[in-house]
């Protein structure tokens, strides 16, 4: 963990300075001209040289028709031919000196018959050469931070702190704008393909030495090297959480990672004891993953699982209740000093048990500021649980009625928004407790669209957001165990 | 179920011609004043007489001092009143011979206390006066078909199909944008409140009796009359959905009902035991309750549980396979004719087997039409999921490739997706089985938005879409029980 990142295998192939491309063109319809076109779109600051044996320029850009005529030896080269090209492309490379490489190029062992042999053929010129390789059958990198996107999609989204590995490149591309909606996204996303020279360990180890990446999120389909996968991630989780989708965990699951990438899964009770020993936690479906991801890479660590839960709607207030229950999160009873202080803000109709339920919000500072404050405050609340609901209509209603001219209403609804955000994002750090917010709504709605741009967790149910807060808790129990040298 | 839907007590509570509005006043701040808003807001038709002891007009609307001096007897009362005013209110519409009534007001059963005995008189007035009354402590209806909704927030969806009865008004006037975002919407919602007069089980007859209602929605924090709960329900289901969400499963959620509604709920297992013999659907979430009710009002009954997926993207078919695998949908093998079908448009980096993957969509005419038909053709399927991608920067490079100047490059690809939903919109219809989308996507993106617009459900998650096929598959189960005389 203590190496430099820039010693790491992975570091050129995810910051090259200069690439040798392979396979792009100005036919439009080619994947790798479409990789090349992300490339630059992305405003990628290296040198790039498109090889190619008729065209020049490629895109625009100096092509070369061999690798050799380059005037310096790139540090990476990107290789979407055909199959039958791609091993003598990377022999070329190797003699070059080229020693990193990202094969996009499908055909390889997950076709078998052939394939098989010429993946074998691509890793005997690896160790020949002593090239790293990622792929093939992958769709590349997408680091943000680097603007560098070799995938064949535009890069979209926003950078974020999740740092993304997976045996699916959909789920790198795919997500880009998944992401975005909740004001996420990846610190680095690599697929791994075939993972013929490097993979899920490898890009493990990298991500834990990223500095963009908080948390580390896996999609996997089959895992290649067990005990070496087990002994990483447990060095890791205790300085950085590691979250893992399998998809291999069902019959039909197993089949289809099977035609997808050549991967022989195994029991789903095996996976769930190899995540267990590696201090890894397991999510059961992408979107959860990436859900456990955000409150993990932007929420204090939980003390415990003691949850309070904050509602101005009895029915929201009673189904996050329903759902913390049921996944362990323990709902306190508030201390009297905490519910002499609360008593004040919550009307006759209202509850000042957990959920706090102030029934119908006429006064949102105090819900956004003095009664969030004072449960954080109650020494037994490890988490809050906050409903986030603010009808614009009624907020265009009340300031009209305070006289405010109609063509400054909207001003005035988006400072006072402004301010209720700045009150909530304070919240967790003040208290050094998580605080997590849900609604129903999406990004349409301005309260949830400004604090998820701020990066505070706003959940568009409270069945996610439960799910979310007991992997924080989790998270915690890891840690404790991995601190006592115990596994974690 | 023959009676005619005016006949239902709920009738004029839920399409009154003309109402007698009671605690609306010039004040913005004031509950009723909302609720009277939101009424004008969407365009009622009907009378409103406003009954205010010093003010008129009432928000432009000539008032009365006295529910007695109308100038004829209204279909309705709706009373917003502080609690301790509520009983004489009612006793004078009794006397004034109006017979149904909505009260919003709370402080009633739900306080406890002297709210116990306000809420008996109530009853007791109604009975004396044969009034039939929603509430108290509820917040009103919306009937969008009617342009009739007493909420106190204005109505900002869509009309639907979803019959809604709710113990949490929230679940009502806070779902109205959420159900939108999907392109679905209420028939009616109707907030029970504490249920005084007119309860859940009202409720269902009413809606199994409405036209525009295709599946009945409840949330519930406690049933109160067992028994005929179980009857009503067992009557309505064969010819008409029910899906339940139970907010006390949980001892947490069992105290925040309980301070909410006063609802005393029972043990998880009970409320199991009643959904059972109701053939009530049960929902986990409120979201996956709206997600039930869009399959069994959007699609053909499944003939069983044997599923198809297409994919053009590994990763997410793999998701959507051990999702559907999870839930107890099986992923059939194709007929031979079927794959001899398909082939031709699978490249040879994809699958054959089911999930059906094309690995990249070169040809998403093929995608959206020859090959869901072929697979809707093979006798074995009985339903299909089909991931739905289609990026938009691709899609305007290819237009531009294709010499397509850049100012009609979007309405080319209007044209072009909306040839593709045809296609997709044609497969449950021709082959009468259920085809059921998913993406990560919410309508930000076209080809969603222009599908969900159209009333075909695409699911935000792999997991989302199996749950509510998984549903489908239990709803076909429970009608044929109920065609054979037994216990749905």
């Amino acid at each position: 963990m203590t190496e430099p990142i820039q010693n790491n295998p992975l570091y050129p192939i995810v910051n090259p300075k200069s690439i040798a491309f392979f396979g792009a063109s100005n036919r439009f319809t080619a994947m790798g001209t479409n990789q090349l076109r992300s490339l630059k779109l992305l405003g990628f600051e290296g040198t790039i040289y498109p090889i190619h044996p008729q065209e020049d320029p490629v895109l625009d850009l100096k092509a070369y028709q061999d690798v050799m005529d380059l005037p310096e030896v790139p540090d990476l080269a990107v290789i979407a031919l055909p199959t039958s090209m791609v091993p003598e492309t990377l022999e070329k490379c190797g003699r070059k000196g080229i020693r990193r490489a990202i094969i996009t190029s499908g055909g390889f062992k997950e076709k078998g018959g052939q394939g098989i042999d010429l993946e074998k053929k691509l890793i005997g010129i690896a160790e020949q050469y002593g090239i790293r390789f990622l792929g093939p059958n992958c769709i590349g990198v997408a680091n943000p931070y680097h603007h560098f996107n070799v995938t064949f999609l535009p890069f979209t989204g926003k950078s974020g702190f999740i740092g993304f590995a997976s045996q699916s490149g959909s789920f790198i591309t795919q997500m880009f704008d998944y992401l975005a909606e909740f004001g996420l996204g990846f610190s680095t996303g690599i697929s791994v393909g075939n993972e013929a020279n490097i993979d899920l360990v490898d890009c493990m180890e990298y991500l834990a030495a990223c500095p963009h990446t908080k948390v580390i999120g896996l999609y996997i389909e089959a895992i290649r090297r067990g005990r070496a996968f087990i002994e990483t991630a447990r060095r890791i989780v205790g300085h950085k959480p590691i979250v893992a989708y399998y998809a291999g965990g069902s019959e039909a699951g197993k089949r289809a990672g099977l035609s997808h990438t050549g991967a022989l899964a195994g029991p789903d009770r095996l996976y769930e004891g190899v995540f267990k020993q590696s201090g890894i936690i397991r999510a059961n479906a992408m979107t959860e993953l990436f859900d456990i991801c955000w409150v993990l890479g932007s929420c204090p660590q939980a003390r415990g699982n003691r949850t309070a839960i904050l509602t101005h709607s009895g029915g929201p207030g009673a189904n996050a209740a329903d759902a913390c229950n049921r996944l362990g999160l323990e709902l306190i009873d508030f201390s009297k000093e905490t519910i002499e202080k609360i008593a004040p803000f919550v009307p006759h109709t209202g509850s000042l048990n957990n959920p706090v339920d102030l029934t119908f919000n006429k006064n949102p500072l105090a819900y956004f500021d003095a009664i969030p404050k004072a449960l954080m405050a109650d020494p037994k609340a490890d988490i809050l649980l906050i409903y986030l609901m603010l009808p614009d209509q009624p907020l265009r209603r009340a300031f009209g009625q305070m006289g405010v001219p109609e063509d400054q209403i909207q001003d005035q609804i988006n400072q006072y928004i402004d301010e209720l955000v700045k009150s909530v994002m304070k919240l967790p750090e003040t208290h050094e407790k998580p605080v997590i917010g849900f609604s129903f709504r999406s990004q349409t709605d301005k309260l949830v669209r400004v604090l998820q741009s701020k990066g505070f967790p706003v959940f568009p149910s409270p069945e996610r957001a439960a799910k979310a807060m007991a992997a924080l808790v989790q998270y915690r129990y890891l840690c404790e165990r991995a601190a006592k040298g115990a596994t974690p």
